[in-house]
């Protein structure tokens, strides 16, 4: 499905039409050499029993294949951990670590894996899909789940003085440990203790307040942050449990979301590839991020859902989807992302801190992120832009002649120019960005915000439904935090409906500026060409639709509001922008519709 | 320093002199190829600069050369993270894990680090020492200690109903984290909090009380387990802080252990290695195990000390030494080790369990203990012995065609015969067993036991001194909890003063079997041809000398008590062997001395 730079200004039908040749091309034309593996016939078979080694085996002999398909009979497909792959994982803004995976694919070419409507149940600490250094990789027709979540929830029945009571189901098995509160999975506990050898177990990182009647974050509810550690606790008996933690209080009824301290089970992860589509997949849970693409080309998540399954109110533990250094064209339409414990997209690059100069022409760079770390984009040949990582100004632009590795986190880099760089400058690639298109996707229930737009291709975002609790769309960025690259030069926002954001702590505005520009404000123009056009936003009260700073070329046309009475009023603006240095702005009036009864 | 067989069996002054020739011979034969790196040619100065990248660039420029040695001249030379190498290590009964190493030394041949009587401080999360696939490898005249040690310690102040009131020295940061103790770093912690990215930190796994006085573990003092997780606590102020666990009581004025949860760091591991030497050299602290041998032929620990640093009550977190799989002259001598948290060594083997049976002579293994998966030691050609786990009875032997390995626990086995072997037998290499000299070492102070005798080779083990709080010798191996393969064929036990030993909790006996036979007893022989002679025995009460029970070949000589008042009696038995299932049994009678004054 390689595609042209044309494909985001095709017409949606004539897209769809598209595809569906260049695919059919792809696996009719090649005669003999499509090969296609039914799994029963390696030993898979629906109910209960262990299918990892079937997956192992037919991917094997995928391998070598010029088109390959393995399709699953509908059923549900159980994979365990013993007779997973290994591999060790750097994700980006997921957790590194020796991975078991499932359907460990490296280094295919033209494979489809069709699940023709199964459910894929993973069970214990596995890593489901990892996909590197392959071309032309499809995934259709199937959901996936976790039997244990590495999430835990419990309902919240009343408040102490010093933190609340809870109820916890069966779905999220659990002891007290020596006084605090710790997750466990279905398994018996091993019972003889040893000052060694200890599980995985569900560790949890940060507490969240969930409205189960609407299904979303609690009405501006706060993250507690445990740093990693559990909450003192002390048991009501049953599976009722009295938590400990100063200014933690919930409203009875509502649900307390245990999230996991650590990112290390993304479910589909692309890395290095090329021409890769996932469609009509439903992922109900991950112990991460749903859908990773690092420095993957071409790449379309298209109808695919990511919601909780029955009994839960949280579907991924992170964003449904995530994309570094991409290129090509990245797609995401008709999908439906809910209830994630973060956004429904960030599409960026990622920036190194220049920690040493050795020579003009040659410095020590540092991956500062720690779920950045091990993410190897820097290689000879490549053009980088230096910026100053305070204002995001561009300082000049290399070629990099050498990359010499030293750790995980450290390169030592040799450009093709005498810089005058300096310590704390940063470093990212340029001019390979991808052109994305997001359309006809929903966004709602979520922890934090909608879209995280940093890609400095063409970007369009169109014909889709927002409903979460902090900014539908940011614009990020920034060289002392996150390191993550971002400055959209072309973005069209149309024809979207924002329905009722803001009800959480996530965000200034609607459409928001975020990129940590702390010096140069009246210099630095990190983000261009925004247009933002024929939106719809239905509000509770008057918040900023749009937060704007440091962007050149800014215009706002034809959006209409509607008034809601469906939160409580908790702001009232007397203005909808608030734009500060920015360079040639067109802001037309907002049309205000009353709400229909 | 490759020996003959003959090796232990020559007399002590001899063994060194012929040491020291080939050594000699080794290092000055080889005319101009014989390479010496200065450290400080390579930028490393003492003080407080970070040495790292000095040490990798001399260690490479001597690859490939014939023989190398690298001095430091005499200093305190620093060591940070930034700069070291990361592989990833299954090192057994450590923890594996993607480890930053500053000492990375692979597929080296012929060369001598020597110390030159500095001082190394290892600063953060780092691995010193990594030795791996190489020949004749010696490490001499240094100390190594961490700035922040893996553990941490607190003077106990007064016990309180559900608990006890520490104080924490400078020395162990600390916070109240959302009420639960947190050990930290010296580093100032991140201010901004969001759902990831937590640092490793120093998280303990049990508790263990220290008399500061005697500078061991308190007087029957146990572990308490935690399973990894802090406990709630409270601040009293300045650095003294209230902790609690149910049945956690001290005595004012010593010390509680907060021991490490994990086995992260141990200060020098050779894997796959030949004829390796650790001499005179000082290991103050480590996160893990002193020194590992793992797949390794004759190696010698001699001169060395473990013992804690100024102000700190521990050393070594887990045991001193400790070998798995090695073979040819394996040789403790004149070490002194002390305070570590666990055994002064321990020689086994290690068993795979029998998970499925594919066909006759094809089976799935698993490594089952935690802190053994990846020790990939089943290769083609390699004799093994299939054994009942419960009896530990071999059932046959084998040679391995292939072992294909599926991940870091399970292989796929085939041997050369149709075996009739069950799911649940265990497996394990045969034929290739150390001989073991250990003589002329101090042991005293630390937790747990001495020594654990599971080699099948030779075993003399003389004129050491002991002085711990659990059974000073003991015999283990079992194939259902550690799978650790023992079963001494002919050890000496000669002229060694056993001194006040079984003040803790560790042990039966003074010299103990703890063989995990669970069946069969009247028949398994595990243990053979033991020999107690000419020993000293140290008493404070009445406790058992000898505890044995499956072993075939038993002699007890010479063997004398004295007594003592050092610590209030607890046990009175009448006899001082309790000897079961034992054939061929020569038990003298005891000598007893009367306490000198």
């Amino acid at each position: 499905m390689k595609t042209t730079l044309s494909w985001n200004r095709m017409p949606d039908r004539i897209r769809k039409l598209a595809f569906s040749c260049l695919a059919a091309l792809v696996f009719s034309s090649c005669g003999s050499e499509h090969f296609v593996a039914d799994i029963s016939d390696y030993g898979a078979v629906s109910g209960g029993a262990d299918c990892t080694g079937a997956v192992t085996a037919a991917l094997e002999d995928c391998l070598g294949k010029k088109t390959s398909r393995i399709v699953f009979p509908e059923g549900e497909y159980h994979f365990y951990g013993d007779n997973g792959k290994d591999k060790y994982l750097f994700v980006s803004n997921n957790d590194e670590g020796l991975k078991r995976v499932v359907f460990l694919m490296e280094d295919m070419k033209n494979i489809e894996i069709d699940g023709g409507g199964s459910r894929f149940v993973f069970h214990g600490h596995l890593n489901p899909f990892v996909i590197d250094n392959s071309e032309n990789v499809v995934f259709r027709n199937f959901s996936m789940d976790f039997d244990r979540p590495f999430h835990s929830e419990g309902r919240i029945i009343a408040n102490h003085a010093r933190g609340i009571d809870i109820e916890i189901s069966d779905e999220f098995p659990f002891r007290i440990s020596n006084g605090v509160l710790v997750f466990t999975g279905r398994e018996p506990e091993e019972e003889r203790k040893t000052t060694v050898g200890m599980k995985p177990g569900y560790p949890y990182g940060s507490l969240l307040e969930f409205d189960p009647v609407r299904r979303e974050t609690a009405f501006m509810a706060r993250d507690f942050y445990l740093d990693g550690n559990p909450l003192p606790a002390e048991s009501l008996g049953g599976n009722r449990v009295r938590v400990f933690l100063d200014g933690l209080h919930g409203t009875p009824g509502n649900i307390m979301l245990f999230a996991p301290s650590h990112r290390n089970y993304p479910a589909i992860v692309f890395s290095d590839c090329s021409d890769c589509l996932v469609e009509n997949v439903t992922i109900y849970h991950t112990g991460g991020m749903g859908i990773v693409g690092q420095r993957t080309s071409d790449i379309r998540v298209s109808g695919c859902t990511v919601t909780p399954s029955e009994g839960r109110i949280v579907s991924c533990t992170a964003d449904a989807t995530h994309f570094s250094n991409c290129s090509g064209n990245l797609v995401l339409d008709n999908n439906l992302f809910e209830n994630q414990i973060d956004d429904a997209t960030n599409i960026h690059g990622i920036y190194v801190r220049v920690s040493e100069v050795l020579a003009p022409d040659c410095v020590v760079v540092d991956l500062m992120h720690k779920q950045q770390q091990g993410f190897d984009f820097l290689k000879p040949g490549m053009d980088v832009e230096i910026i100053d990582s305070h204002s995001l100004i561009e300082k000049f632009r290399a070629k990099v002649v050498s990359a010499e590795r030293i750790n995980k986190t450290r390169t030592i880099l040799k450009m093709d120019r005498d810089l005058g760089v300096l310590p704390g400058d940063a470093v990212a690639q340029c001019g390979s960005y991808p052109e994305v298109h997001i359309y006809g996707n929903t966004v709602r229930g979520n922890r934090a915000r909608g879209m995280l737009l940093d890609s400095r291709g063409r970007t369009v975002v169109e014909d889709n439904y927002f409903h979460v609790p902090g900014a539908a769309i940011l614009f990020e960025g920034d060289a002392c935090f996150w390191y993550e690259q971002g400055g959209v030069s072309d973005c069209l926002i149309k024809n979207n409906v924002f329905d009722n954001c803001l009800y959480g702590v996530w965000g200034k505005a609607v459409i928001d500026v975020g990129s940590g520009i702390y010096k140069d404000r009246e210099k630095s123009r990190y983000n261009q060409n925004i247009r933002v056009t024929g939106n719809t936003f239905r509000l509770f009260d008057r918040p900023l639709l749009l937060n704007a700073y440091c962007v050149d070329g800014l215009e706002w046309k034809d959006n209409i509001i509607e008034d809601t009475d469906d939160y409580p009023a908790i702001r009232n603006n007397q203005d909808y922008c608030r734009i500060e240095h920015c360079d040639r702005c067109d802001i037309g009036p907002l049309t205000i519709k009353k709400q229909m009864p």
